[in-house]
């Protein structure tokens, strides 16, 4: 087989010619379906119905500590979610709060509060002139789009397969006074599915500072995620390792449950020191009259522990797994040895990471669109939405089913090569 | 019977005499009572329990428009919760959005959001030298707490019968453009149960503020609060009045359904003109992945429409009335006619007001604890918790039975007899 490179213009010709008329014919077919978002399927959804009946109106509604939940109180969460939450992710429960539905709404308000009353005593960074947030890209659009939102200038650091360039991140956090923060997925990142290797974990740990406020928000949506039980990605306890290091209080670390009980009535936490936590309770007195206890009773009586959560976990990754693979299958029988993509294969995490020769992502998604797959934005994995190489596309295979995503994934490939070939001849 | 103004000093000697030998009997019954807080009692909670039951595992999880409110979407609320709040609070559904289980957390967020991004393109009010609140006193603590949290000056406005001193809001609002909100609780108002005259409401309406970013923060909290069937206060519906006074923008109201539901896991919503809330949602998407729609859903099917609510409004007026009236016997028996205190004799809300004579309430508040009474912290209704007079305190008769309302008011009136003797007999 040879490469698109090693191709004569005729072989293009033809061969754009050919894949123009499959394109026509799949555009015939009048598809609609969304790659797009990483959003559990219908079945994902149905198998956890079971949560429903929980809690009724004959459960005893107290934490065993004797906390009505019915009622006000407990600002930031009941002990036993802050246990769950805490074996979950390797630390103490007295490192955790519990909030609400949303860890984005957790970091939102976090970069909110520095805005408005800086880090444990620093100054608000509404009050500076310049402020900076490391950002590994690709990465997650909406990490970038919170700090973007409240002014602060974005810095890509580029991602490699065992988590950012950590010379660069190094260099910038250790000269720049203005750089605040660095947003990590640090476990099957999103979009790549990379985690974090030993020694970046340790590097990110070591890290000194010019600010006295930087802190690395940690967000480890995917910790659960695997995709198989025999093979996993592990990374090392942010926590203890910045401890060891000693900075205890340069990490904020968030998680929730919302892709692992339901999205938008899931629990979320943040996860620190207590010298972070007693900063941010102390804001949250302020800030509401505590958060949905009831829902957090329901997730622990639910699950019942730490073990509870990951055999439900298997259960998703039996549901999901099939879609990964099948869209893995058809990009490596469409486009393996052409020269004209290269994708990631991910064994946890919701996404799959695709990316094309220079300056043909956009195209490419437009024209999956024209013919009725949708696939996020091209450059929405990049600060400010631009993708200085426009090569990086984000494929959520969650979302349809395995049939779907099977057509989906032929189109998309399809529209890989077509584009690739059109571009090739322009510049040819 | 004479007032205390009126007996000579032999006279208040023997009172104080036998009004101690009292106290100390009172003491020596070892009482734990609670009047401090606005929370609802178990047997409110109790007869709730039937909520729980609302959705479990075979129930329909979708919108009557289809939506699954088990997944991501739907940011700003499910229509049925918007028609829901919208027919409770006299306005269309469109002028709703539905948020999380708190309330106070919306208004947070709206003076945040105001801080770091200003309101409808103004400029932030982080910019600015000097940003001010006006506060009608008594009022409720947490409003308070929240301006005072960001940094805003608070100032202090009277509250009469009728709402807030309007003439002295007219006046601080056309001046001064630092002024850029007042925190109202126009119904049933915390802590005096005072609900605003249509006069004041339409004056409120037609300010002509100084400040092109001024908005009135309405928490209608107790709009469905009543303690009677044949007695109840009603207010004008201030986003129509604001329009027909040509100032369609001016108002941001919040209500929740925290003392309807369950606390803390009820629903929340504020309630705008298309304008402002087109501002909010545009926050909104950067901030969350929107709220829970599964308590939604679970509020509405259980309350089914507005008289639902209203309907079960009323069985809590029938366990919380006994309570109020219980407080105001005791009040009326024990202090009426001795020239000592006044009190309000609120027909909704959750709270009685009383005014000690002047530089009494901190030793009132002192004294009750020290016998086993907790009442809310003397001061906690004004600004920075400084009651000029010393004379507020909030009366909370909703958390203990009635019998225990019974015994706290009791010792509740003897401190305030015991303190006055003691306060007259300094100055004498």
């Amino acid at each position: 087989m040879k490469t698109y490179q090693e191709m004569t213009r005729e072989e293009l010709l033809t061969l754009q010619q050919q894949l123009t008329a499959e394109y026509n014919d799949a555009k015939a077919k009048g598809l609609k379906l969304d790659m797009s978002r990483g959003k559990p399927a219908a079945d994902q959804l149905d198998m956890f119905m079971g949560f429903m009946d929980t809690l009724n109106a004959e459960s005893c509604m107290k934490t065993e500590a004797g906390m009505d939940v019915r009622n006000y109180g407990g600002l930031d969460g009941i002990p036993e979610a802050k246990k769950l939450i805490g074996d979950l992710m390797g630390v103490s429960a007295d490192n955790v709060i519990v909030c609400g539905n949303s860890s984005l709404n957790i970091m939102y308000d976090t970069v909110s509060r520095s805005m408005t009353h800086g880090v444990m005593g620093s100054t608000p960074w509404c009050k500076l002139d310049k402020v900076k947030f490391l950002c590994p890209a690709p990465g997650y659009d909406r990490h970038f789009a919170v700090t973007q939102h409240f002014g602060i200038e974005l810095i890509t650091v580029p991602m490699t397969p065992q988590g950012p360039d950590m010379d660069m991140v190094e260099k910038l956090v250790t000269e720049d006074a203005a750089v605040k923060g660095i947003w990590c997925v640090p476990k099957y990142s999103n979009p790549q599915g990379y985690s974090y290797s030993d020694e970046t974990v340790k590097r990110m740990a070591a890290l000194k500072p010019a600010a006295e406020d930087f802190r690395i928000y940690w967000d480890n949506a995917y910790a659960l995620h695997h995709l198989y039980d025999d093979k996993q990605d592990e990374i090392l306890e942010i926590l203890s390792e910045c401890e060891k290091a000693g900075n205890p209080d340069m990490v904020y670390e968030f998680c929730s449950t919302s892709k692992i009980s339901f999205p938008g009535s899931g629990i979320a936490a943040i996860i620190s020191s207590k010298a972070n936590l007693d900063a941010v309770r102390k804001s949250m007195t302020i800030q509401t009259i505590g958060y949905d206890k009831i829902n957090q009773l329901r997730h622990v009586r639910y699950f019942k522990n730490a073990d509870g959560v990951k055999a439900h976990m298997r259960k998703h990754a039996d549901l999901i797994r099939p879609k990964f693979e099948t869209v893995l299958n058809v990009l490596d029988r469409e486009l393996s040895g052409l020269g004209i993509g290269e994708w990631t294969k991910p064994i946890g995490g919701y996404f799959i990471s695709f990316d094309t020769c220079e300056g043909c992502a956009k195209a490419v998604v437009a024209k999956c669109k024209e013919a009725g797959v949708v696939l996020t934005g091209a450059g929405a994995t990049y600060p400010y939405k631009q993708d200085p190489k426009d090569c990086n596309i984000r494929i959520a295979p969650t979302y349809p089913t395995k049939e779907e995503m099977e057509m989906a994934a032929e189109l998309f490939a399809l529209c890989v090569k077509l584009v690739t070939v059109e571009k090739m001849l322009v510049q040819a």
